[in-house]
């Protein structure tokens, strides 16, 4: 890749846009911002490796040398230099390379700069005054950079947030109660976060709109695409005195890796995460896990141990030691009294570690079979045939990696090969 | 009170009967088995000073030292004779005998004897085979001996005991899932455990019995009146097969302070309590602080937020550590996965201390008011008046401590003086 010389202006004025700021940008800026936009395109969220490198030899620099194909010594040796030796083995580094390249495009950075311009997103780096200093708790693992639609301010809202997510499938009792809480807990002045979902997820923006709240949807996919569609307009409310985030650029489409993701940045955004209703299944244990691993206060709201929709909170209170709530007050109580009280997990969250513990017996099946089976499972179409090089770069893995996957989905009859290439059983 | 030469033929028929073996007591065995009886009839429950006492050097020479008057110091020599000092002041003993002696006739006892024989009710010492280990975790406050009508062996189930407790006032959620939980635990071969007040508690033994289950029903009067009278066929049909049982001797009414201390008794005699439904002011909660305060596993079923009757049952997950139990194998799996990880409490349990904890800010407002006012509140009419002796033996406490909670009542406003006695306001 090669921002060619024709390309300069355009790269330079979107650049400028998307950061948002009223003064001129100079030129090494506008390098390392476009430098941190392509890799966002480059990587999959929560790459540790990515987040390692770039924080020890800088975006830019870290560009320069993926673009050269430079060896993993040379990666390794420049993080030497740059005073902040990463602890990385070389096949780790060529591993990482190796998933990277086939996303390498200049077309595809200016693609998704362009997308954010039209639709009006900003792209915060975690040098901005506006990047949000709850989400270091990630460590390697945070987000390369944030896609925000709406305003930065919300992600870093003075009063605190607090995560409300739960079951798409919700009851009127589940809806009940996340209205509750999220108008009560914006009354407070608190921001709400959740994930834009239906059920409990919708229900905590619209209540916290409706109370003239700030209220936060972190996306699975690109902030052009406001998803789910039924929920756009909803989303564009909440972009006017709230934000919509996400870490994939424009033009990603959600998967269920970046679904899993995703959660993690909603727990790590807020001081702390309830679950409203969640089914054995439901995807909001596994942000409930996130907040567990991270050590941030979590609560489950009971219900009818006869509902199958709260099966999944009483599961957090029995095993993830979640607090029990019942109101805005006992959130606030959760929130405001001694978080540390709470055990402080690993200050780092890998893609599987906490996901893995939170859905392990109950998550659907294909999550429990790795993090790579998932991700090329996203990829795959049950119609259309697509070859390595394709699926690579869908999943942002190793072509051999997506390989040997692939080989191991055959065996399992969740893939089969034909003449055009995979398919999805 | 002396047992006259006249009485004693009855005496040994009337404790024969109630010891219910069928090889005939020696001269020693009657005496200490009639001394033990009578103690259950001089003490409230949960006297930890004549559980010391009589610990040390027996109910036969206690109850001989008391009927002589001996002094506080002779009391503290006998306990140094006998191998086995107790730790008490000469104040406390005094004190206690000023409680004990209003209630000192031996017609009082044998009336006692004489119900427990009419309604074939057996007394249960410490030294029998029959005693249930389980109560000895109570210490000083264990019970003096147990008045059980139906089958002694349910005492000491070999399957285990499990208490099921909650509201009166529950709602058919609350009673369809005692009676699952109820059902289930008797097929799987535990007893089941309760108070046998309407609502939770009476649907847990129902459900035992229909099951073909061993229920225990442990009551805050005498065996003799199976109270509440609506479940007067219920507890028949629990003592056919289970057991019916008090430390009160039979002819005791249940009062408040008994019924608080009946719970140390059900909390104590299960390796678990389960809380399926309770408001804020359940004494359901007061039985949960004994199980907790014995490290006891404590479970309590959640419910909707939007039910008051659930409400206790969330106090308990948010403030007690419970479990969360929505099923029969929640419920085994608590009592029988590592019982030792909580943390274990006192091993005595006064009367005061969990019942005041566990009701602290929620229990009534006269329990809040300590013990003491509490028993003599039970004690007062508030169409008969009655006087301090009277009041002494009704509450089994010391004249002059009567009095004193009679002069801090007149001026709290809860009791006044006629010219004939004392009223409840």
């Amino acid at each position: 890749m090669r921002v060619h010389q024709l390309e300069r202006p355009l790269v330079r004025s979107l650049v400028q846009a998307v950061s948002r700021g009223t003064a001129e940008l100079d030129d090494d800026a506008v390098a390392r911002i476009f430098a941190t936009a392509t890799w966002s395109v480059l990587v999959e969220p929560g790459d540790g490796v990515a987040g390692l490198l770039l924080e020890s030899i800088g975006a830019d620099r870290a560009l320069s040398m993926l673009i050269e194909g430079r060896p993993p010594g040379d990666w390794l040796a420049a993080s030497v230099d740059a005073g902040s030796p990463v602890e990385l083995g070389l096949a780790d580094v060529a591993a990482a390379c190796e998933r990277w390249r086939p996303r390498l495009s200049s077309r595809l950075v200016v693609a998704a700069l362009r997308a954010a311009v039209q639709c009006r997103a900003g792209f915060v780096t975690p040098g901005d005054a506006a990047w949000p200093d709850a989400l270091e708790v990630l460590g390697a693992h945070a987000p390369i950079g944030l896609w925000v639609r709406g305003s930065v301010g919300a992600l870093d809202h003075p009063g605190g947030a607090i995560a409300i997510v739960g079951s798409r499938d919700a009851t009127n009792y589940g809806e009940h109660v996340a209205m509750d809480l999220a108008s009560g807990l914006s009354d407070r002045g608190f921001a709400v976060v959740s994930g834009a979902a239906y059920g409990i997820d919708g229900m905590a923006h619209r209540a916290c709109l409706a109370s003239r709240g700030t209220t936060v949807a972190f996306l699975a996919g690109g902030v052009d695409r406001l998803y789910p569609a039924a929920h756009h307009d909803l989303l564009l409310r909440a972009a006017v005195s709230g934000a919509v985030v996400s870490e994939l650029p424009c033009g990603s489409s959600p998967t269920k890796w970046r679904f899993l993701q995703r959660n993690r940045l909603i727990a790590a955004a807020s001081h702390a995460t309830v679950v409203v209703e969640a089914g054995q299944r439901s995807g909001s244990l596994n942000t409930a896990g996130h907040a567990a691993a991270l050590g941030r206060p979590l609560g489950a709201v009971p219900g009818p141990v006869t509902s199958v929709t709260s099966a999944g909170c009483h599961r957090l209170l029995r095993e993830f030691d979640a607090v029990c709530v019942t109101s805005v007050a006992d959130v606030v109580e959760m929130v405001l009294g001694s978080p540390d009280a709470r055990p402080v997990g690993a200050s780092t969250t890998s893609g599987a570690a906490p996901g893995a513990t939170a859905t392990g017996r109950a998550g659907e099946r294909r999550s429990a079979d790795g993090p790579d089976t998932t991700r090329v499972l996203d990829a795959l179409s049950s119609r259309s045939p697509r070859g390595v090089a394709d699926l690579a770069r869908r999943t942002g893995m190793a072509p051999r990696a997506v390989a040997v996957t692939l080989g191991t989905l055959a065996l399992d009859g969740g893939a089969y090969e034909n003449e055009n290439g995979w398919l999805r059983m």
